[in-house]
């Protein structure tokens, strides 16, 4: 064999175990592939954008009733899995819901639609956050297709170290206008529902 | 073969048959065995004692956070499972959740608990039933056996006719004092919850 | 500002901070909420009506085959999940079946009925527990209203160690006439049940 | 153009278009593509061998209690499932489960281990079945790997017209000495439950 | 009375009145209330935007194997939720998966990420869409928190009529040079596989 | 008592403790009964036969369409489910998804058929393994009774360390000329795609 075939033989041997390194890390989960969704990731930290998220649900069978109508309970729970990620997005620890406000089940939402719940931040406390959820309803396949608001809510979350003790929450960064006005209205409810318990509490404690 | 053997013979035969059809009725699920849980049967129709109900659950790794805590939506969700059942028994219709009152997590329900979930009716409108759910944990293996009232919500559902239209609700009878006071307040809950749509709605109305 | 201001508003602060303070308790789960259920914790430990539990069950489209009627398997775990409850808080363990009597399905369990699955414990030996479960069906939406019977079995449980090994169960305390005679009976079950297998385990000894 | 190359044209259309028609009939499930699984299919209808069924399952964290064995009514569930199957591919219609043997299980199943649950007919009278089903644990990942029998039991169904009635069985075709001999045992079992069940109804008629 | 107290009356009469009729319409889902996500309503059907979907999903414990890695079938049954739901959205019928591409597990993906998984609509042939679908992992609570791009695929669906009938696609509307690259490349898939079937199926018939 | 008596009851003692002592075992999980499918447990390790497995499943309808065809996501979860044991049973450790090839859904999968999910492997490299997925359906219940090949497709997975690192696969014993010739075509798909990923990430590198 000649000189420059064992080059060329050489350079694709030392090739071939570079590219064998990068396909090992790769499925070591050491490399880095970039991202697509660039939306959220421009957001800085701890502002609404940052943190806020959606899923799409598709509704069947087994989450309607016997007349093909969706469980309460259905969206209840997904209401609660997004507002929990747009919740862990802020804080990136453990959380767990503390509270919800009134939800009002505004129109049914029949099987065969597909929803979409989405969730953003609207007011942090000291230990609380609180996070906006939406359910959308499209009729997508049928006569008469129309989207419709059908659900809507305000969950509260509290921040967990490892051991279950409440964290400090970081501050939600504000950048709009709407924004400073839908936190001082989620202030609002902060202070009203804190007065509530304290009012139980203090019934309580006297008795 | 003597007489008498086939008199018995023929007896046996019939009573074969007779057994036979019974069983075969049984299968068929027309044969009533009576039931067993009195309690409930021994109540009136439209009471609160008739249509209340409850289930246990034992808290599973899917039903929780990675660190051991019940996702608030498992829980609004057997809620509304409960109360679902308690609408349905006392109106004997379909029905769907309308609005659910604020939910406050009071403590947090962790991996291994048993907890029950309890719903009664306490108010009925024209249109609208309200139910009391409660969720009690125990803790049932470990050093620190204890229980405790963890979540309690007002559910409200409509009863709906099988082309989905709102059917009338069959008034809730009353039996006790204590539930009188509690169908008092669930009027209250219900005026308040009337006034505030019908505020929000002239609000849409005049935009 | 006047003395009595200043008294005031440090009163008031205090008030604020022991209500935070209990707040914050209850957040963390250290503050005992009084209970509602009544009924089962006024029973003395280790009694039948102790650790007797039940739940319903609103029969959806996912727990039936294709012509409506339950599985039998949906039905056999929702069984073992109150019998096991049930095994459960009588010796605050973790417990393990150990095996089912004969079930008979009375009769079949159509879509849209609420299942009620109820169970008691009958019987204890040193090292396992039986509980006879019941299936009671309403069929409560449509013209032909009933409540049946639909299932029964008898369950046996053992008690285990945290590290999988067998433990000693409390002895089943009887407070009636009716409870005791369901003990004699459920001894019964276990001698013929110890005797088969005895016989199973010499023939395959001898072998 | 040439002449030789329209042809050359022409043929490729139609050939296209021939294609085009299967890849649609594919499409639309017309085209059948031979099986695979030759064993069982050259069995005779009616054999044992022709309906025996089998699924292997992994067992995961939601099918086992805190301290990581398989609930009791999971196995059960699964067990029902190929029982069920085993029962539809014997006579081609809706079946129902009627009852289930004693249930003995013999041995804990672990988390991660792999069980195999496997049905065969044994017996058929003129309205039911019965099904042996096994259930075969292999502790596949780690130190000691082995291989046993952790539950067995015997599962009778009934077959269903679409209304829901009963309707007669065919009968199971024996093909060996030791399918006889599992039908004559079946048999046994069948004539004992029906006694048993006649002497529970002669006392409920004489009550 | 005097004649304004009356008319007040009337006119406050009247007022509830047309409010109830709102209410009532609300409750049976006629009154549509504007909807919040503006995004995709602006987008013009047809066009990539106009369909494109997303979700978010935390990793639970049932999602993984014993060592905490997500089931390659988990993230593969998300995938084609979206991707069904991004086929629905653009041809508003019911549809089914045709075929899915070679799919590569790029990364691994613990237990505790947060998962998005978003499709988008790449290509429309007459009869099938192709969809290009994405999952990208957050590794939220932790150390080190990344985001990293961990699989990816193309899937395609064919849509159907009613009876199950192949029904013509509504071509794919191109808005940038971006996606028209892009429609190229599915384009050049859908021919590959095209003319592999061709060739498979010609193989079949000449046997 | 005569001398007989005791000696009769001294044994019968001896034998109750040693029939205890095998009775406390075999719930322990120490005492082995002999297992029944004998097929698999006579191949020898690392073959194709030793590691092949298969599950039925009955579609239901939450399996499902509105219109009744199986998710194509179903499918393809229970194919990485056979999958995932092959690969388990073969290299005894946890594995993990890798990649799929190309998956072609040849026909839908009605509502109520019985699908068999069956795996082999065909090829080891040093760190993957190759696993052969079929998907057959049975038309079972209805007029036009048939069997279908309905889905196939290759799945690779690689084998991981406690610590999650990519292990040594022991390579697969081939016994018949079928499973050399399905070996070699399975090395060409890995050859294939290895090239295809490095003329992939070379192009990354250079960018």
């Amino acid at each position: 064999m000649k000189k420059k075939e064992l080059e060329e033989e050489g350079k694709k041997r030392y090739e071939d175990q570079k590219l064998e390194r990068m396909e090992t890390k790769q499925r070591n989960g050491e490399f880095i592939v970039p991202s697509v969704n660039q939306d959220r990731q421009n957001k800085e930290e701890y502002t609404v954008g940052y943190s806020q998220s959606s899923l799409i649900h598709l509704v069947g069978p087994s989450d309607c009733t016997l007349h093909g109508f969706v469980h309460g309970g259905v969206t209840m729970k997904l209401m609660d899995e997004v507002a929990g990620i747009v919740a862990a997005r802020h804080c990136k620890t453990n959380i767990v819901t503390a509270s919800v406000d009134a939800i009002d089940f505004h129109r049914k939402i029949k099987k065969g639609c597909i929803i979409t719940i989405s969730g953003r931040m609207t007011f942090t406390s000291n230990k609380s956050m609180e996070i906006e959820v939406f359910v959308d309803a499209d009729t997508l396949v049928g006569d008469t297709q129309e989207r419709y608001r059908a659900v809507s809510a305000y969950f509260t979350y509290v921040s967990l170290s490892k051991e279950g003790k409440p964290l400090p929450v970081p501050q939600l960064v504000i950048e709009s206008e709407e924004e400073k006005k839908r936190f001082e209205e989620g202030k609002g409810r902060y202070l009203q529902t804190k007065a509530k318990r304290q009012a139980h509490m203090q019934s309580l404690t006297q008795q």
